[in-house]
């Protein structure tokens, strides 16, 4: 083996905590929380020490998953919801997730972004996260963020998707307690759903309930409840809301409490360690990925395969097994 | 080094192609395209063989991404657009990844699902993709998809995808032609949009034309094209539909088509080394990622691991580096 070429998988530098700003954090101030989140979503030399002091403080905040389809008025359902909880003296912490959320900001065509009045609230912490371009997946610094605001006191933690791609799910997977919002009248919104969401749904929202269909729309769910068997929670609870007049938040607000205050059971731990599962299996990915893109692609002859490949004269999969094929993995003693 | 825990990257099992099945797919089969296709959608043993032979075939087609948000008519047009390339003595491969999509399958909630008139149509191949659980993401299980149709002759091959999450505008990226499908008066589809699909359309279709806010929306997208300067075409052009009569359909593939035809102009040799680069990269991550559940994960030890971090005694980041800090990743001589 030639030792020039090979590599700890381990990261070399890793810079000490700025303990600071861990006190910071941990008093739960605002502006170092938005610092700690911009250096894991740009997967920053300090962040993972911060992740590894934050950690073991989390654990405590209940994560509400809210997902729905664009036009659900989940935004809206999340801002008064997250207000309720605000209401009752909890310090509340916000991760959107959905680029069609108003807190994703950017105004495009000329649309202006809602401002929430939560931004005047300070007992609400509003973040939004970017959909692109992260090592890693986007679940994973969902993941992240969330043990950053569990660390800082924020509970619940409600993360807002929207309910369609494999992410998505992924992120809604990491909750402890999952909401589903749906509308009356929209088959659309129904279709959209498909993906996995209404079968990990733990408590369901019928919001714009004054619309024609409402009633329909709860029979065909408790209709699905009974039938499906990958159904996760089928005494889901179904709440009816107006989002927009601010019409069973509250009762929205006790029905995720109530499913928050099972997490001791059983069932809850298995759900726990599986997320547990799930968080270690995705940061040894990321780890492997980045260890691909250190050291294997970073190569005049990677460049030439690449060539090669868009030719047609090689097949991505022969090109893999070569450069692979060269390396060796296994246990440093 | 102990050499019984050292394992070359590659895998170890290859069993020959099926040459049969190969010369079936070469030669249009249906029947051996679905098998073909169910292989690569299972990461079945005879997969990464059956794709090694097809790849040098590949190349051919033009492949057409169309994505919209649920409701802006997509699949409705993705089965216009396929009859119209098939009345001009064209065989269609069309590729469905969006869970809203009626090819997509599964009732749910007692909805019938379309049966799309292109069942009968000999000309044009249809196959839904799932969503879910594939290691290595969605993006490169639909490449693998694309090159089996591309090499059997299918042109164009139309990759169907809701506008919203990562994987879907990594599925985009595929595509040598992006369509964008909006709807008139339907902001929330546009916010749905912004996850980097409006940059890379390279044309625009306004679906259900004969609604309200038709002109207002095409001067917003006239609007963004002038002065975003991440928009990648410009001068797209943006086609009025009524994908339920058939209105704009030709005008559609016209459109497809001079784009399609530009596929040798310098942007777009630059665009398909990107493609094959992303390509090369997924397959060695997807490798990666296998490796470390076949030879880290399988051990009591991680499952010790899972439950400290469970029960926050342990920080995932120190578990990885723990585990990974065993191996030695290096060139084999």
């Amino acid at each position: 083996m030639d030792d020039d070429r090979s590599h700890a998988l381990t990261p070399s530098a890793r810079p000490p905590a700025t303990s600071q700003l861990l006190d910071r954090i941990e008093d739960g101030d605002a502006r170092a929380l938005s610092r700690a989140i911009t250096a894991i979503e740009n997967r920053a030399p300090e962040c993972e020490a911060l992740l590894r002091a934050l950690y073991p403080k989390s654990g405590r905040a209940a994560v509400v998953g809210i997902t729905g389809s664009p036009g659900s008025g989940k935004s809206t359902l999340v801002d008064r919801l997250a207000a309720a909880y605000a209401a009752s003296q909890r310090r509340v912490g916000v991760v959107a997730v959905d680029p069609s959320s108003p807190y994703s900001g950017g105004a495009i065509l000329g649309d202006r972004i809602r401002m929430s009045d939560l931004e005047e609230n300070p007992d609400v912490f509003v973040r939004s996260m970017a959909t692109r371009g992260r090592l890693g997946g986007l679940a994973g610094a969902t993941a992240d963020v969330v043990t950053v605001l569990d660390a800082a006191g924020r509970d619940p933690v409600i993360v807002e998707t929207v309910g369609v791609g494999q992410d998505e799910v992924d992120v809604v997977r990491l909750a402890d307690v999952s909401v589903v919002v749906l509308v009356p009248g929209m088959g659309d919104d129904v279709q959209a759903m498909k993906a996995g969401i209404l079968e990990i749904g733990d408590v369901f929202v019928i919001n714009k309930c004054d619309r024609p269909g409402v009633d329909a729309l709860e029979r065909a769910l408790r209709a699905m409840f009974a039938l499906d068997e990958s159904v996760r929670t089928p005494d889901a609870p179904i709440v009816r809301t107006i989002a927009t007049d601010g019409r069973g938040i509250d009762e929205l607000r006790d029905a995720i409490d109530r499913r928050g205050g099972a997490r001791d059971a059983p069932p809850e731990r298995a759900r726990r360690r599986r997320a547990a599962r799930a968080r270690l299996t995705a940061v040894l990915e990321e780890r492997l990925a980045r260890l691909a893109h250190d050291h294997l692609l970073d190569d005049g002859e990677f460049e030439a395969a690449v060539d090669a490949v868009e030719r047609r004269e090689r097949d991505p999969y022969s090109v893999v097994d070569e450069v692979l094929g060269r390396f060796r993995f296994g246990r440093a003693e």
